[in-house]
């Protein structure tokens, strides 16, 4: 019988790893740099060597189903991280057969945000759903779609890239892709700054705390401490990025019908502030038939767990 | 062994009916009035009555599969119709239930975009493919949307309303939603008109056939009609269109993933005049993981078999 799962989440900087049970309890956990290893062989003998112990501590491999991987450019169907911007291993790495054969175990990768998705279904507040979307506002806003019970990956295995989709045709320009107005550009922590620095520029008359802070200082979470007192600026750049996700979102619940879209990342932090106008402008959206119907919450995944949570919950999956 | 299904597509005024084999080849088709009969039990009798003869001349309900329909707001996971806005019969019709009884065999029962995919997939160029979509532009936009070989139905069976999704936010309004900007008000029969009557009177200078046209004759026929003859108002119209068809699949693309678009439907009349535009803007739009994969293509079915193809080719999934 199979009562643990075995969650690795790799970031650029650090890949966090963790004993997870069927009911998402995080047993125990440990961390590794990832980027400081030069090799993607070093990275492992290092996990290899921390995580082992772990695994016997609650009766060995015989005692898991497996190992969840969530990965930076992680493709389900290959198992390999395939040409990383963020990982110093470069190329295709054939990273879940390289654990299988070191640690002996099934192997399971996919991308962070498809991780973070599954973690929602497995443990979270889609718990049991077959139809929902988690969408992740971080310093940048990834996503993972979950139709009829199963993550969607595409033809490819690279489906989900909803922060890249377009919302102000002709709108700012995203750095990373060269592409104007997407998702990204606004409904991020990094978005939220620029929009603060618009606004900035465009209300010179309108009193605001936030010109106070310079503006390499200006951050989404300052933007929120004045928010909350009332900053009539602040204020407006929440309702403005609500009301861009709310748009991006009814796109989305006219494509796939979810029952839930599940919203995860530093942007929550700020409540209702961003939580109203995102609901009301997805609404005011919606064809008729998908009207009051999608439930929009916050994910109730502690942040610091909710990343080892998902990649263990690939796992549970099938 | 079943060698053959019936396909019914029922539309407002005309339901027409025939009997499919499994490479596609309709053998024999009839139709109906469909708002012409007050009940939908009168209906029924005569659809009985016009297709039980045409059942047994190819062996009885022994030698079918099943029955498939396409129906306006037909729910698959439910066999109803609901609450269709152009059918007389008002409710909630459980026209598969209904129809099973009176032919005793299987019926399926979706949505005609989602039929129409279905076609696609069972013997169209979208032929054994899992990933892709289907847009038919007509009079509206229609859409169904395959994930991983299953026609994508979301928790409530409404999935896939591609034509209501925004892609010109505060942009032209629809009369039916009440929503603005969504891409049925531009890439339809009906958005190219409203296109062509915008930009004549945008550009009052430049010479157009079009504006021998008085404004209710004016149709997407013949504007395609003038821009073939090198009329440069009329070509705009269609890179416009093109444009901003192809921003809306890109962001489907970002969605799913697919492997390939399918485009149905009276404005693919106009070939590459609206092909080209679409294909470009689509791929700019994409960020790089998505670049020069997806196939678009026109259907190659003909368009008046295509509606009772797809709706037989249901019986033949799974």
């Amino acid at each position: 019988m199979s009562n643990f799962a075995v969650g690795i989440d790799i970031g650029g900087t650090t890949t966090k790893f963790g004993i997870v049970d069927r009911e998402g309890k995080i047993l125990e956990q440990n961390r590794i740099p990832t980027n400081a290893h030069e090799t993607v062989q070093g990275f492992i003998s290092d996990l290899h060597e921390k995580l082992s112990p772990m695994i016997e501590r609650v009766g060995g491999p015989s005692n898991f189903a497996g190992i969840g991987v969530g990965a930076p450019n992680g493709n389900y169907y290959t198992g390999n991280i395939e040409h990383s911007a963020n990982l110093k291993w470069k190329g295709i790495v054939p990273l879940a057969s390289m654990l299988q054969e070191k640690f002996n175990m099934k192997v399971k990768l996919t991308n962070d945000a498809n991780a973070a998705a599954a973690g929602e279904q497995q443990y979270g507040c889609a718990k049991g759903m077959k139809d929902f979307i988690t969408i992740t506002l971080g310093t940048g806003v990834g996503s993972g779609i979950f139709i009829d019970g199963k993550i969607v990956l595409g033809h490819d295995g690279f489906a989900g890239e909803l922060g890249h989709t377009i919302i102000r045709p002709g709108g700012r320009l995203h750095k990373g892709t060269g592409i104007q107005g997407t998702l990204e550009s606004y409904a991020s922590a990094t978005g939220v700054r620029e929009t603060a620095l618009e606004m900035l520029e465009q209300f010179p008359n309108v009193d605001s705390a936030l010109r106070l802070i310079p503006a390499d200082e200006l951050t989404s979470e300052k933007v929120y401490d004045c928010a909350v007192q009332g900053d009539k600026i602040a204020l407006e750049i929440f309702q403005f990025t609500g009301q861009l996700l709310g748009e991006a979102l009814a796109n989305f619940v006219m494509f796939s019908s979810p029952e839930a879209i599940v919203l995860f990342g530093g942007l929550t932090k700020a409540g209702d502030l961003i939580l109203n106008p995102t609901q009301e402008a997805m609404e005011a959206n919606l064809c008729q038939v998908f009207k009051n119907k999608v439930k929009l919450v916050f994910s109730n995944l502690k942040e610091a767990d909710a990343a080892i949570l998902g990649a263990s919950a690939l796992i549970w999956e099938d």
